[in-house]
């Protein structure tokens, strides 16, 4: 089997996560370098011992690089279009971190330079690796609830952003409900075509300041009439939320929330569970391991990708319907935005 | 201890529960009478057996009756509000059966009778009585989820209702989710302020041609600012799915569905549990029973009803709010409607 | 349909429970009369609301009484024989809690009484009635889990009685484990051959001052060459434990504790249910009920009681073979001991 | 920091796990070598891909490999006392699978060799690495439960190995149970002193011909008085059933079975979720990765290994008194073995 040489441009956290990814799981791929302007001496020696040959602060050295098959894009939202454009046009494969821009207009500028090229581009939607809610598309796929009527996804972080980090976020529905409108799309198969939100400022007013919702209750209607609603909160007592529930014809397929256990006490005070894992390294680590093999395989073996460039412009378009709906207070058409 | 002396009037469905709740459960009270025009020999022979002294098809025989105390009107919704006022004005204590009507202007006439009169006036809000859904409002209450921030109600009917139905029930939003709505002012502790619908016709094209739906997703605003969302299905596949979760700033309250057991079959094809208890009969039939004790309870000892006639106007004014926003596919404040 | 006339012999707590389960649930019989020597006027005043006619210190008033068909028998254990003999000579069809004597020898003298006479005889192993334990023995005989290996029942109270009370129990295996022995004979649907018991007194030392036990672990051998096992303990912190599981070759059935609802609290300390229902009086009221309505109608049709006093017999040799068994160190064959 | 030299004796199913583990978790360790008589090329080029430097079928060339370390021994049962002799008085740590032997004899030979030695000797008891049995002895552990009582632990297999297996495996109490007594040692703290089996052949007449069963139900007492119970089958319907209980004087600490995904199916027919995880090989994956870096862990920094030869010594015997127990149908006292 041909191995793949992939290089990684950025080596913050999830960088550091694909990294591990494949040098522990992948055995098809080999990282030839890894690039990120700040990175520090003790990231450079991790990455050493990870097997990594070549470590540069110059992301063009990897771009540029011959040898190298495929890139990881891991650097920050707002050169993701950029550094993909060059990554294509240098015939490399591309694994893109979402969102691919905020922008529709530089999205589409990805889209052409995609139609220019034969090569493979993956947007790391990493929820739809996750092991609960494959097994949820799993039971709607095989028609065990039969027709999709109502979808419904809850999603809370733990801890909410600082009201600075809200403000060059793009706001709650492009930076944090963006993977729940992808989630949407992935349980029912279908399109978002209308969206309405009820936001709420309710856990940090510093975040309302910032013209940023850290709450709210997000309802769409999808191309088959079917319903589905997302509820959001930026902060969570219990830890990390993220559930979700397809209702059809003939039954729901639903999930819960991973514990680090399934230990119980049972005690005067009643019967005691564990919390939710507590964030999305420790919820999503083994989904993030799957969707980089995913990408490898569809390289190697010349494959349609999982989730695709239209995938990531398809979440964003209906993030940007979103931002109006909390704004104006009515329902928005997804044909409203730019396509 | 004073017993009271009672009168049921209609002997259909929900006329018998309470005839068979205050018989077997509520000592503090007796049935005088029950009335009913089309009351059958064997319902007759069984309020008998249950030991109802007189049965009659006149109502007004239990009105002008001196010797009752009080009157519980289980006659069709049409009805309510005029044997209500007749009730009131005879001095009767009264329970009425949701709604007391879908105008808001005869449930005003019941309130105007009731300011001139000292009787006590309940309405049945059986699910306020449920033991899950009190349990997760003592859990609000005591302030152990801290401030609500998000209340998320589901509700699903068994088996939809015939297209005929639907066109004279006053639509889904009066007849099905006004005890939502209910449930919602009872989980919050607070008032709905806005409403949007997102409906849906995907059960039965016969409900859509009588103006009516069978599926929503509806949100609110609360008076705090917290947020609230009910779906509603007029089908499921798995029987009466009636589930509740208050998110808030500490933590989250939430009720699963009752089984007719705790039993699992573990087997080569999975873990299996009951389905939910079939239909409303099932769920609450202790509700019912501990609301109509209550009822009896608030009249012997002179103290206020759990849920009152302003409970009742309340949620008739949201169900119409529904009704328009469904229609005109914008989200409508309860100020619009008239109070 | 005629109406059974009962007699209550027997005002304590479990009189009681009947002459109201019969008094709200059991239409096809009335209550003519009770008797208890020690009866106090509360009761008498409680029996009479009921609408019980007679109430009565001397039993054989009931026994006596030409136009009683049944007793229940509810007095204290060491007089169930001669009571059951009294009634069955009497003509008296025969509903008698549990058990009918500590004595092989005396259960053998009802035994002689009712082969000469064509009453029904019933014993109240109440848990057979119970919603749960009934789903896990269908799910047994229905064939869900195949053939039968290993039985398990948990049984543990929320408190121990005193050292006083163990002293003239008769011992645990025969006061608490005697429960269980019928439930493993219900569940199996098969017979206990031997028995194995490891005992502990690990809750208060005067128990096993007074001989007894209050803690142990009871194997037993089925006449199928299946196994059971169960555990019990006179003291659990979190309330009446009461659980069960049926391995066969197919699967398992089981079944949980019932709480008092299905609210749940999750929060920064975990996720946290309910306890279970505190004691027998709370977890099998339904139980009780059924039970004494599935009495009253096999009498009304002439139909076999679900406990006959062979039932009655069996658990109490089991019993007593644990008794040695923990007294012996060694398994006891049931056949040991007088049948 | 130092990096361990390891090498690894034996590449069947679990020697490849322990590679595996190392290869991809354990950045303190490096496998100079694996051994293996009957190495396949296949497995051999896997071994490689790994990045082991050196594949041999001559285990004494790690044994011998002055700049080795430590040696896992993965090779079959009746090897182990011998090659863990060999490696200790070559200067190896050693981590030895289980069991060191059937023969308390032997076993003494290698704690013989070891209290001539200061390397580390840590045996495979895998459980006790689990997230599950982890979170319950945690709790145990903390007080959380009070004094422990009862120890209840269910270990079923999903198929039954053949006669043949089951004739040379030592029988079910050394090959199977003997990880459930482990396992009861490890969640109470406390020490097994006697033990009384109920066994059966229920599942393969072939495996009670060749002397064993398949089928058994274990009571154990331990030091301070409180009991223990183990239920194992060679078949289970639904897969790898392993589940432990802990009741105390405060409450209960309990774990379930995992499942590949928390999802489940609500239709007609139930609410159905997943089976348990298939074998060891899926339920104990992650346990298998911490105890080998355990195990490196005790040895860099030279602390104590979790599980030492004295705990592999009071495995065997207490699988040897049950040996005796099931064949005599007697309890047995530890202390009758060997010691």
């Amino acid at each position: 089997m041909k191995q793949l040489t992939v290089g990684i441009i950025g080596a913050g956290r999830i960088g550091k996560v694909h990294a591990q990814s494949i040098a522990n799981f992948v055995p098809g791929a080999r990282i030839a370098a890894i690039a990120d302007p700040f990175i520090s001496d003790e990231t450079a020696a991790w990455a050493k011992g990870l097997g990594v040959e070549r470590i540069t602060k110059n992301y063009l050295d990897i771009i540029n690089d011959k040898n190298i098959d495929a890139v990881l894009i891991c650097s920050p939202t707002d050169t993701h279009a950029q550094v993909s454009i060059e990554a294509i046009e240098a015939g490399k494969h591309v694994f893109c971190e979402k969102p691919i821009d905020m922008s529709v207009a530089r999205i589409k500028q990805v889209l052409a330079a995609l139609e220019k090229s034969p090569v493979k581009y993956m947007v790391g939607f990493n929820r739809r690796f996750d092991h609960n809610f494959r097994a949820v598309r799993a039971a709607v796929e095989t028609g065990s609830i039969g027709k999709v009527e109502v979808v419904k996804v809850t999603s809370r972080d733990p801890n909410p952003p600082s009201g600075e980090y809200a403000a060059r976020s793009g706001g709650i529905f492009l930076d944090m409900t963006i993977h729940d409108f992808d989630m949407v799309r992935y349980l029912s198969g279908d399109e978002i075509e209308e969206v309405y939100v009820s936001p709420g400022v309710l856990v940090d007013p510093a975040i309302g300041e910032a013209g940023d919702f850290d709450t709210a209750v997000i309802n769409m209607k999808l191309g088959s009439g079917a319903l589905a609603v997302i509820d959001n909160c930026r902060r969570c007592a219990y830890g990390y939320d993220q559930r979700a529930e397809v209702f059809g014809s003939l039954g729901a397929a639903l999930c819960d929330n991973d514990t680090q256990s399934s230990a119980q006490v049972w005690s005067d005070g009643g019967r005691t569970g564990e919390k939710p894992l507590f964030f999305f390294l420790e919820r999503y680590m083994q989904a993030y391991a799957t969707e980089v093999t995913e990408f490898i395989d569809a390289v190697v073996n010349d494959t349609p990708v999982p989730t695709g460039a239209q995938d990531g412009l398809a979440a964003v378009r209906i993030g940007l319907a979103a931002t109006i709906s909390a704004k104006e207070g009515r329902p928005v058409k997804i044909s409203e935005i730019e396509a």
